[in-house]
Parts: structure tokens; C-alpha cells; sequence
């Protein structure tokens, strides 16, 4: 039979792969100043520290490391991350309620496994992070965007929708949101708290960037107000150690996480043990803290000069003003079109996400994404100049 | 709501998790002889080498391997498999249609993902690698168990199987199997290639074990005879290098291999690059070859010794004489029951795996699965022993 009647699963009608991914293919132009990522600075990544803590691991019990590891988790990264989620994300946790995973994007995976039969549907912000609903959509759920402001997704709306729509969950990203870059209010962590043990939604609560705070005051996890057990907690260190090493953990109710650690041995059977074990030595020798203090001086510099600039950039309408996190979200004047422009962007050697990917429908195409982590202040001033440029002629 | 009115994906419906990780939580136990893993023996775990590689990688070229990693795989890595798949395998493939995955479990995962909706079908050996069978029944397939003699699947029932269920895939490990430790012979992997590409059935050709080869002559893979494209080729470092390490390959067309990269930036992003590159390292540098050989002289003493004494066991009818790989199948008597028995064993301090979870429909239940990797030589002879107490005391 030719190989072009091969029939691939329906769970793939309509997905073509990330378009971010995509994206950051064009980019590797040298000299390309790119604001269209989500990834840390190099000079965040700490190569020196983890070759020395690798080394010293794999020597002190690398016939653990090597070996087969549990599903569960390895032990130690376990038992370092209750009194983290404590002291970080303000809920209580025993270890074996917290399955470390292959980055976050497999906590959502499996979440997905768990939870969703094709059809059921899922709520997302309107805009919310593609990548975590390519992989919602690649379960065959239904998204159901609600708008967001200033303080996040608007409550209300939401309880409307709980209620008509009878969602299987809701997904979001309470702090510094990509890509918007907002944070959801005090309250309104409580009421989603309390609307999903009210309704029996699963709220999964994406919290990455949380400790990339450069200003204002931190709030509790939605899942801090959790009484029930319906809030499922997904945390990463790829913002805040090193996303290469994929390690991120999953907090849940034992009965979910017991699902979702049934579908990881199907997935990968266990996250690579030495990566969990840099992860733990961090955590466990005090290591994390200092060098987020590190890192957040220099991203706090960098958005504030973006933000500067962007007052002053030609064309644009509005933005967001974040007080951490990655991401500047931004609206041109109505009319204007941030793909087509995006083209004109890369030609002057600067690039940017178009905000309409983040939409679960579509549209928005006045709006992008812009991330200041991976510029220095030299090209964030070269860049927005830029920017400022093709905005300034096509306004 | 009550937290336990939460509603799960149906693809759980009847999935228990893997009996094997169940058994391997009993046998924590300080003094027991377990026959019943598939691990690497420890002094098989190279944990010095990768020590001082991880250390020297990070040093040198940390900023890549901790940053985001292409979803394809470390650039590097592709390279060196390429020719590495063709001197081992036998078959031609271009690094662009290798995709390096988080251990081979993820590669069927993918191809489950990108071939199988519910209720498809899907052929395996008769009895088969319990994990994977799970693995495909969470994408909610038939299985279609089809028996093996000491030659491997019977070809000729395939072929009728192919012909009246139209099975969108044949899940398959030709080289000393798991658990029966069996090789296809040359013939049999021919015709399959052929049958795959007449009937347009998808083959998975898992492979990890083809290195440890103790005795005989080395067969071509099935793909090697695949001339269409139907074959997809999965391959593993857990038996040779680390499985804690979490690196595997697949080996597919690029329409197909397309889809399964698709499938993994919603799984896990991306592999860890450190772990590729460990991986990556021992294939540039030639220093897989002799550490396989290494590892199978002792291997190859293990299971020599096994086997020697399998055949004075009581209550033992037939077993299997592998020429290589981790794994021994036997056969008790007619009618002793090898999961009651089980527990008898592990009360004295020997264990194995029940052969009936290797079945996709259970029975045979006078079955079980032996692992030599992990025991030394007098734990073997320890072990057999109480075996032979046992089943002597039972038959």
C-alpha cells in the first residue's frame, strides 16, 4: 500500500504544530534581535554550577541515578518540594502528593490523559499560553475562552460558564501570564477556588514565573484556597534554573495524581533521575533563592527599559504593564495587523510572537507578544527602535 | 462537589497501572534475590564516565544544553545515530528522520498518538512487553495478541490477522524478546516488512535489546527490509548505557516522524539536552562498543548459569534458551499456578514476574519471566535454589 494512504488519528485533524516553534525557526539569522521568545537569559542559565552539582551527583550515587527510577518521582526531590510549595505557593502538601515531571508541559499532558474524553470541554483565558492548548486540543476537548483584564480572567463570566457549560476544567496562569504578563487578583483566587469545588471543575494553575517578581507584593495560589482537593498545582524550574533539564512537578489530590502517574509510565515511565537530582540539590542546599535574586535584577532592568519604550512606540495603542515574568502584551491601532507587519519586522532584523496565536479563535490580529528576557539593554533599544520604525510608517 | 464525583478520561476504564512496578514496591526488602526486574545490573551503570562527560558537556557548552532544545532533538545526537543505526540496524536513515525521544516508552506513546484513535486495532506478540501493551490500550485500541514460536511471531497467522481485522499497527520486538527472550528469525522479519508494506499496517519495531547478544549471529532489522515506509524503528540507551537517564530514538518517514514531533511538543517540549548529550558523546566517541562488551561477558555468565540450573528445577516443564538480552520465559507444570506461587517465593527471598500479565487476554497462568541482569552469580544459584524448593514442594 503507498505510504501516503496511511491514516493518522483524528486527534490531529487541525493541528499543525506550535506556531511559536515555528516562529523561532526564521530567527536564526545572526544579528536577529528576537523578542518572540519565552526563554531565560544565557547569562540566567548556570552552567558552571550545574556541571560541578552533575559531577558530584553522579559520583555520590550515580548507581541510583542511572537506574531505572519510580514513576512517583525521585524521593529526595519529593520530600525538598513540600516545604517549597509551602513556603513559595502558601498550600500544605505531603510529598506523595507531588509527581515530579518532564517539564510542566507534561503535568498538562497527563492532566489531559486523566481527565478529558474528546469533546468534554476546557476553559481557557482569552489570550492564554498556545503550547499548553495545542496539547488540550490534541485530546479532542472543546476550549471555551473567557476575556480576561487587568486583574486577570473576569470571574464572572466565568461562574457563567461554569454554569452553562459544565467544563471538565479550567485552565490558568494566575501570575505574569503568558502572554499578557497579568496577574490574577487576591480575590478572585479565592472565588476560582471556590467556584471549582462549587461547579466540579479541575483548575489546572500553571504558576512558571511566579518568582520572577520585580516589583509589587506576592499573592497566594489559587490552590492555597483549595479545600476540597479540585485545584491541580503545575510548577516548573525552567524559568528559574534551566528548562533544557525539563523538570517541573505536578501537586494534586491523590486520586488524580494517581491517574496522572498511571499515564506517565506510558508516557516516558519516569523523569531522568539526575535532572530531578540537580533540581533537589538546589532546592536542598539553598541554591535556588540567591540565584532568582540574581536573575531578577537583571529582567527587572530589561522590562523597564521595554516598557519606556514602548510609551513612545509609534502605532501602539496600549500594553500591559507586568510587574514580572517574561512577557509585554501589546495592542496596535485598530486596523493594524501584527502578522503581516511581523514580516516587515524580521526584514529590519526584529521579531516579536503576533498575539493572535494565543487566542483560542483566532482573531485579535492588532495584538503581540514581546519578551524582554533574552535582550540586553542594547537590544532592547535597537529593537524597539526598530519596532518603532515599521510601526511608525504602516499606522 | 464532592471531590469524588470527579469524572475521568474513559481511557482509564479498566487500566490497574503496570502489575511489574506493583511488584517491584513488595521486593524492597533488605536480602530478597529479584529475578523479577529488567534492570541493568549496577556495575553496568557507567556512573563515573558519565560524571566526568556531564561535567565536561556543561562546562563546555552548558548555555545550549540548558536553554530550550529543538522538539526534533540535539542536532548533534541525530548526527551520530544516523550512521550508528546503520552500522547496528542495517538500515539507511537520514538524521532528519531520527527523532530522539525521553526513553522508547515515549516513541510508542507518539505512535500511538499519531496512529491510533478508539477502538482501532493493534497486533502484538502472544505474550508481549506488559508496558506497552498498557501503553496502547490508554489510546483506547483492541489488541490483537498473535502467538510466537521459537522463530518469534507466527507469520503465517499474522497475515490472516492483517487480511480480517485491518490492525492499524503490529507492535513487535524481534530481538530476544520481552519476556520470552526469543529472536525472529531472518525469514519471518522479511515477510513482515513485506505484509506491512501490502496491507498498510504500521510496524513498531522496538529493539532494545539487539546489543546484548551473547551467542550466535546478528540479524538485519525489519526496517532494514522496509522499503515503503511502513516501519518505524524504536530504539533504546536504557539496556547499554542508563535508563535513568530517559533517552531513546525513533526511527520513522518523515510524514509519520512529522506527527509524532507534533504529538511530543504537547508530551515533554523537548528531551533533555544534557541526557542527549551523555548519549550523543558515547556514540562520537566510540565508547558504547566497548562497554556493551563489557557488560555482556558478565551478562552472558548470568544466564549460562540460569539456565543451567532451570533445567534441574523442579516443577519447571520448558523454558526458553535465549542467545541473548535480559530475560528467560518457563513454563511450570500443568496446572501449578505461578502468581500463587509467587508468593510462596517471596516469602523464602526470590522473585519473578507471573507470565500471565505478558498475555493480552491472561491465562497462562503456569508461566513466568526470569531475570538474570541483576543478580550475581551466587544470587543466582541462591535464588534457583529456593525456586527449586518451591516449585519441587508444589508440582
Amino acid at each position: 500500500m503507498n505510504i501516503d494512504q496511511m491514516q493518522f488519528a483524528h486527534r490531529f485533524d487541525g493541528i499543525s504544530g506550535s506556531a511559536i516553534r515555528e516562529i523561532f525557526k526564521l530567527l536564526a539569522v545572526p544579528g536577529m534581535i528576537s523578542f518572540a521568545g519565552g526563554n531565560p537569559a544565557a547569562s540566567a542559565l548556570p552552567d558552571e554550577t550545574c556541571a560541578e552539582l552533575a559531577r558530584e551527583l553522579l559520583l555520590d550515587k550515580g548507581k541510583v541515578l542511572l537506574q531505572y527510577g519510580a514513576t512517583e518521582g525521585y524521593a529526595p526531590l519529593r520530600e525538598s518540594l513540600a516545604p517549597y510549595l509551602k513556603e513559595r505557593f502558601s498550600f500544605d502538601c505531603k510529598p506523595e502528593e507531588i509527581l515530579p515531571v518532564t517539564g510542566s508541559t507534561q503535568a498538562m499532558d497527563l492532566l489531559c490523559k486523566a481527565l478529558i474524553d474528546p469533546g468534554d470541554k476546557v476553559v481557557v483565558e482569552n489570550p492564554t499560553f498556545l503550547g499548553n492548548m495545542q496539547a488540550i486540543r490534541l485530546y479532542q476537548a472543546l476550549l471555551v475562552p473567557v476575556d480576561s483584564d487587568e486583574n486577570g480572567i473576569k470571574v464572572d463570566e466565568l461562574e457563567e460558564v461554569f454554569k452553562k457549560e459544565h467544563p471538565k476544567m479550567l485552565y490558568i496562569i494566575p501570575t505574569f501570564q503568558n502572554p499578557t504578563g497579568r496577574t490574577l487578583s487576591l480575590e478572585r483566587r479565592k472565588k476560582i477556588a471556590q467556584l471549582a469545588s462549587q461547579y466540579g471543575v479541575v483548575v489546572a494553575e500553571d504558576d512558571p514565573y511566579r518568582d520572577l517578581r520585580y516589583a509589587g507584593q506576592e499573592l497566594p495560589s489559587i490552590k492555597s484556597f483549595d479545600t476540597e482537593g479540585w485545584v491541580a498545582f503545575m510548577g516548573s524550574f525552567s524559568k528559574v534554573i534551566s528548562p533544557g533539564l525539563r523538570v517541573g512537578f505536578l501537586a494534586a489530590n491523590s486520586t488524580l495524581l494517581r491517574k496522572c502517574t498511571i499515564g506517565k509510565q506510558s508516557s516516558d515511565v519516569h523523569t531522568a533521575n539526575l535532572n530531578q537530582a540537580i533540581v533537589d540539590a538546589y532546592l536542598r542546599r539553598g541554591l535556588l533563592a540567591p540565584h532568582v535574586k540574581e536573575i531578577c535584577l537583571s529582567y527587572a532592568q530589561q522590562m523597564n527599559t521595554m516598557l519606556g519604550l514602548l510609551a513612545k512606540c509609534g502605532g501602539v495603542a496600549r500594553y500591559t504593564r507586568p510587574k514580572g515574568g517574561l512577557f509585554i502584551f501589546a495592542e496596535l491601532n485598530e486596523g493594524m495587523n501584527a502578522t503581516e507587519l511581523m514580516k516587515k519586522c524580521v526584514e529590519k532584523g526584529v521579531a516579536y510572537v503576533p498575539g493572535t496565536h494565543f487566542y483560542a479563535n483566532g482573531g485579535h490580529e492588532n495584538t503581540f507578544r514581546l519578551n524582554f528576557s533574552m535582550s540586553t539593554i542594547e537590544q532592547i533599544k535597537e529593537g524597539m527602535e526598530k519596532l518603532n520604525q515599521v510601526f511608525t510608517e504602516n499606522c
